[in-house]
């Protein structure tokens, strides 16, 4: 006989990160401009500095700061215009004492000059001469060389997902290509013999298959990209075959069938029959998910997930997902949604629960509402917007207690 | 003399509603299975009800509910069991008075029963005898045809974006394909003539083209597809060219480029000067972002954005998002991340503010920071997460104050 060992979520968090050490290292190089949601492969540094030269911030005069010091509303100071800076062109001349050259917002600050008198405190008195009429500082008007981003600088990590203002910050500083992580291959195996092909005939007492597309779905969501989706019924060999199929074609195999312990026992027995295949997690103290498996063989990962789309989700959410941001050195940081608990939610001490909720907003502020459902219906999974976790210490959380809500 | 006539951020909305009033009707469809992230072009309601035919809920005997009657742990009901259901078959045979069927989770209740005994409650005692110790209800362990989703009920609605459980949702229904908006088409063309493409040589007094990347990324998060990326110098001639090009190719067209006065006049002529072209917003009272300018041709929009990033990515949001959102049938919702503000943030009053912020994580609450810095720094829009909205008739917002930030 034997024993199940039931871990908690974190416990079994730590087996995964233990059991998955190799490092996931295939990465592609593709332009920016099609880099949008992909993760980092390797931190970005500032190839150059930013700006790449003094650049005025204001419509003024480049002058030497020591050349206004004194003037005022009453008492300006003369200055002769030397020339002016052109957009897009290279500074030409040199501001030397008592000189100025005008100089347009984002113009180069032409050599010898410290600083920009705004336009609105001078006076054109002829081509050749300005009065200004208010002292500046050293640096005023300027943004430096060097001020926005230094060489060297790291401006994207490794393991971050790129985003839209990621492209704009890597197209100011010219880089045209950049590392990202290959997408990690995941298949998707729905077993059970009621489970029939979504799109074919249904018989009385069959099922259309929903994991291999709700879960297909959320790899795609996780950066993965899916290698194989297969419907395989309750047969041991039929499983076992499928399984190594799956194994050829991808890094992590994501199972889903019934939630029995004999439906599980098969899975656990078919992963554990493929060559170097071990089963190391069997049972989680969760609700919903308590008889999810986890596997490995060759490296690679093995999830075998409950049947109900709604558990199935949120076990994918909280081991499938979290192997994924570990592959691809994600933090852990999600945005959460801060909520009030709509109404008092039970959950059994000892025993971890992850609600889903939906969100309702409601003067500006968000309330979480528990979704319950017969299980396995599907409006259950349409309305849940994401979940809340419920420690194994509490008891339930009460109506109207704070929550954060992890999105699905 | 031309006025600018400026207005509310809400008011440039309004028009914005009122100029582009034609449909946007262009549809395709697609398998489910490509279709995560993209816009149902019109409600899809349920071809079927769900389940399909009325199933277990529990492991147990199909019976007739008021043979059970009476029943207790003292004093058992004998039935007769007349067979069992297999998963994934359609229930034979019939339950009549004094009978039982075996029925797993899942599979479909037999003709004449209305409920199901729980297996923990029942003793085999034959073959073909039970002995069943507890009463059930009419309907207990079971959900019926139809419980989960009615025939013809809306399980997804025009404008919705689709999310991998409206995937599984659809593929519990036997839905393969899905029409979905066909993606606008936008176009970018970034102004000025210190602008160069970002890829190539720069010489001192350029700068590398920012804009063109990150609003195409921003538009393809806002479900936009790119035709058409451009550079322009600041020329009539050449700016109105540009235009007329984006146009041919585009249901939308972004410029962006200098923010003074003068640049502006030029796009607003350069637009007006196209056949059927007509300018209707110059000038918002937002900030950043007053020189804004929105204008139409031939049905098409035209948006005048500022050059400098921040300011784009904040306008982009508020008015060109605003827009897409509009043709895709989309709700306003955005979902807002609850914070409090880090610091006071003053702002002018008569003028609506845009405040980028960074969020930070203290003790499970997010903190908005304020984002400052030079005008054209690249840094700021990096660390720009959202922003806040600070209304036209509000001073500011105090530290600690409670306040939504709306994610870029």
């Amino acid at each position: 006989m034997k024993l199940l060992n039931v871990d908690t979520s974190d416990k079994v968090r730590k087996k995964i990160d233990e059991s998955f050490t190799d490092s996931y290292d295939r990465w592609e190089q593709i332009p920016i401009g099609q880099s949008l949601g992909r993760i980092a492969f390797e931190d970005v540094l500032s190839p150059i500095e930013l700006p790449q030269f003094s650049r005025s911030v204001v419509d003024g005069y480049a002058v030497l700061s020591r050349d206004t010091y004194g003037a005022g509303e009453s008492m300006p100071v003369f200055l002769d215009v030397s020339g002016h800076v052109e957009m897009g062109k290279a500074a030409e001349g040199k501001v030397s004492a008592g000189e100025a050259i005008y100089v347009p917002t984002g113009a180069m600050i032409p050599e010898g000059a410290d600083a920009v008198v705004m336009i609105e405190y001078v006076e054109n008195l002829d081509e050749s001469t300005v009065a200004v009429y208010t002292p500046v500082a050293p640096g005023q008007g300027i943004i430096q060389k060097g001020d926005d981003v230094e060489l060297d600088s790291k401006v994207l990590s490794k393991g971050e997902k790129i985003k839209s203002r990621d492209i704009g910050v890597l197209s100011a500083l010219g880089i045209e290509y950049i590392k990202v992580f290959k997408k990690l291959r995941l298949s998707v195996i729905s077993t059970g013999d009621e489970i029939v092909d979504s799109f074919g005939e249904v018989q009385y007492g069959q099922i259309r298959d929903i994991n291999t597309h709700l879960i297909s779905a959320m790899a795609e969501e996780s950066g993965a990209e899916i290698s194989l989706k297969l419907l395989v019924p309750d047969d041991f060999s039929k499983l076992r075959e499928a399984i190594g199929q799956a194994l050829k074609m991808s890094d992590i195999v994501v199972l889903s069938g019934g939630s029995s312990v004999g439906a599980k026992d098969m899975t656990a027995k078919a992963i554990e029959s493929i060559e170097g295949g071990q089963v190391f997690v069997h049972g989680v103290a969760v609700k919903p998910g308590k008889p999810t498996i986890i596997g490995r063989a060759g490296g690679k990962a093995l999830f075998g997930l409950p049947g109900h789309p709604s558990s199935a989700m949120v076990i994918y959410k909280v081991f499938v997902d979290h192997l994924i941001r570990k592959y691809y050195y994600m933090s852990e940081d999600t945005v959460y949604i801060q909520a009030s608990c709509g109404e008092n939610i039970h959950s059994a001490p000892g025993k971890e629960t992850y609600q889903p909720v939906e969100l309702i907003e409601r003067d500006g502020e968000y309330e979480a509402a528990p979704i319950y459902g017969k299980s396995a219906a599907i409006t259950t999974v349409a309305r849940s917007m994401g979940y809340i976790r419920i420690s194994e210490n509490k008891e339930g959380v009460k109506k109207g207690e704070k929550v954060r809500v992890a999105l699905f």
